[in-house]
């Protein structure tokens, strides 16, 4: 076994968690049980797992930035998000083609954990890096790339000749029954997801990459999101939306990874050959009114999800996991999932399969309501919004019950590139 | 060696450690040397270790709530902070003290990891806890309660008979020369500072401390903040603002602990006894122009600071706690340390000294100037205003070179109440 010190120069064991995950997962609270039911063997089978957690330290850390997919999508949610979407004032392609180069350099490096560029002796100039993330671990950190409806045609100009290239899928969602939206939060020439379990790390990510952009691109509007601390896989509870309740119960998961691929990832033949690989993102930003919910009954939450808030189960199950049995009555012939709670009308006839990766937002206080300003910054990845998210979002714009809680502030589209191989770059396909 | 129980209790072991600590700490780097070189005896060893390990699990995640003073003060920096400023409604004494007595039950409760209230069947009303908490670790939360001047005196009405007790600190700040302070982040008659490792805690907590307001209290305004996710204080970095710059080297500790217990606590004698125990906490909200001083020179950037961004370590100097020797001069006789350096400034005589506990924000994009609405929440604990902050902001806000890259948008003091021990309540003494 190499020593401590070796062992920290291979950075092996460079990984954040709760006491609790490592006590857990390690299986160490059982040690002295080990020793006594079965002596040495059972120290080294302890031993063993240690050995497993050690390696899974650095890797953890660590999300590969290329690869046949950009990461971000298919990675477990971590804890922390900054969506930054930005418009592009150059009128170049070649500059905008030299923005995803530089941008792609910029990302794999974070994501590795080093900073932008090389090290800085040179006193006279403005630092390659902003510095704040110096020192911290990069923390799952994933940055992911998309490109929105008008950087292929804004008000009828093809603005870098990709016009021809657009998708059919790639085009202004709908306006939605009850939808408020505001400019404010909505639509986007370019997006950037960056997801970490470090806010700071996130921060650093999107200000240097919208720093990079200068003279290029713009921000046009930004929102944190977060979502309870991850713990290990293994134990993971399903996170908890703003009102209380289990949220992504029914996800897409690499675990059934033919249904994942098939629904979440452009396929060769689906449109443009560029897009193949990638997968479009929408983006809603929903205010949760959290006064008004705070006043309501247990029942009428429950019946509003159609779900028990305790345990994520379907209304009339135990397990969060059980089939929603939406034909269910009650003795009185009343369905046991009303008609119009979220969990029916988001499942229709289930037909419809969307990766959700969504982040609870909290701004502080509303200034004009003096409410809470915060809610769920909705995000879903698929391969086609035609026949993924807009019927879906349609039948619940109509007569989801969760709409008298909510609000529609903001929505976006963006293509998200396929993966990058090292050498080449993110949207070179486009490009090309 | 006390049992669980009882070193909870004592609250001996309240620090967040990584994964790495406790391969550490525990000796786990080396258990496979141990069984070899001393067999059972060596694995036994391990094993207590591993239990000492376990024991502390649980309670490094929970700062004991009730104390001689308020947790979130002395309390290790968590990587979280929920800030809220409250105005009161009512117009009545007794329900102003039933507001702290509720409040510090839920606080109690929250911090301990427990929902608030007994778990609830009655579906019939809206429960106790709005549950989003549900399932998370505490992650060290802490909830510090405090008064502004206000309370006692609004516009000359002394609202609720509180009046004789206005301690002669804790009265509105002056405004600084070049503050362009907004009321929307400014004042409040009562505060609440949650931190936590875990932004949806905080959340949590300040959602329901709000809630459990209602009729009596409103938000005023709040601002969510962060830092870098922590490490072990043992190889802790101090943190960096989002400037990239170490911040809060030069800090009250509690490993100086009668310096610290004199420049922080409200003593014997200050004042009115109710605030004996207790702390006056300044927040200035602090808009950094992030976009100009990422144009700026790392020379430029160093000398503004007074610090090496790298090493933190005073300009000239290698260490990042080496003292500043304000006085040294290069050959041509300039100052190492420009006279408008921020730490030359900020330290002044070196008689003013501050607990800071600042955290950094980021509220995505200002919509009216495009550029990132970022910056610091500065926050400092003491003794007395008069003779800390208030005489260091003069310096400051007269000429610090720092200035030319932020803004103070807001300002805001409040006495914080000293501690509660269990079967009283935060503010007993104040309305005794």
């Amino acid at each position: 076994m190499p020593n401590e010190t070796e062992r920290e120069k291979e950075g092996l064991l460079e990984k954040n968690v709760s006491r609790r995950d490592i006590l857990k997962s390690a299986g160490i609270g059982g040690i002295g049980v080990l020793i006594g039911a079965s002596g040495l063997g059972g120290v080294m089978a302890a031993a063993d797992k240690l050995d497993t957690l050690k390696a899974r330290g650095k890797s953890e850390l660590t999300i590969p930035f290329y690869g046949k997919h950009q990461a971000g999508i298919a990675t477990q949610k971590q804890d922390h998000l900054y969506f930054a979407a930005l418009d592009v004032t150059t009128k170049s392609r070649q500059e905008l083609k030299e923005l995803f180069q530089e941008w792609t350099a910029a990302a794999a490096d974070m994501t590795a954990g080093a900073l932008i560029g090389k090290p800085q002796e040179n006193g006279y100039i403005p630092p390659a890096d902003t510095g704040e993330a110096a020192g911290l671990e990069q923390a799952r950190l994933t940055i992911t790339f998309g490109v929105g409806p008008t950087l292929f045609n804004k008000a009828g100009t093809d603005r870098f000749g990709l016009g021809g290239r657009q998708p059919k899928e790639l085009k202004k969602l709908p306006v939605f029954q009850l939808d408020a939206l505001d400019e404010a939060w909505s639509e986007g020439d370019l997006c950037i997801q960056v997801c970490s379990d470090d806010a700071q790390v996130n921060f650093h990510a999107v200000r240097n990459l919208v720093r990079i952009a200068r003279g290029k691109a713009v921000l046009r509007w930004g929102q944190e999101g977060f979502q309870g601390k991850g713990r290990p896989k293994a134990d993971r509870e399903t996170p908890r939306n703003l009102f209380g309740f289990k949220d992504e119960t029914v996800n897409l998961s690499m675990d059934r990874a033919k249904e994942f691929n098939e629904n979440v990832w452009v396929q060769s033949g689906d449109g443009p050959a560029w897009m193949t690989g990638g997968s479009y993102l929408v983006v809603r930003k929903i205010q949760m009114h959290i006064e008004v919910w705070d006043r309501t009954t247990l029942n009428d939450q429950e019946g509003t999800f159609g779900r028990h808030r305790a345990t994520g189960a379907p209304l009339g199950k135990k397990d969060e996991f059980a089939p929603l049995s939406l034909d269910r009555q009650d003795a009185a012939g009343t369905p046991v999932i009303p008609q119009t709670a979220h969990v029916r009308l988001a499942h229709g006839e289930g037909a419809e399969k969307l990766l959700r990766r969504s982040y609870s937002y909290s701004n502080g206080m509303s200034v004009n309501t003096g409410t809470f300003d915060a809610g769920l910054l909705f995000m879903c990845y698929q391969r086609k919004p035609s026949r993924q998210f807009i019927p879906v979002q349609k039948r619940l714009a109509k007569s989801d019950k969760l709409n008298e809680y909510i609000t529609h502030r903001g929505s976006a589209i963006f293509a998200c590139l396929p993966g990058a191989h090292k050498g080449s770059w993110i949207g070179e396909a486009l490009f090309r």
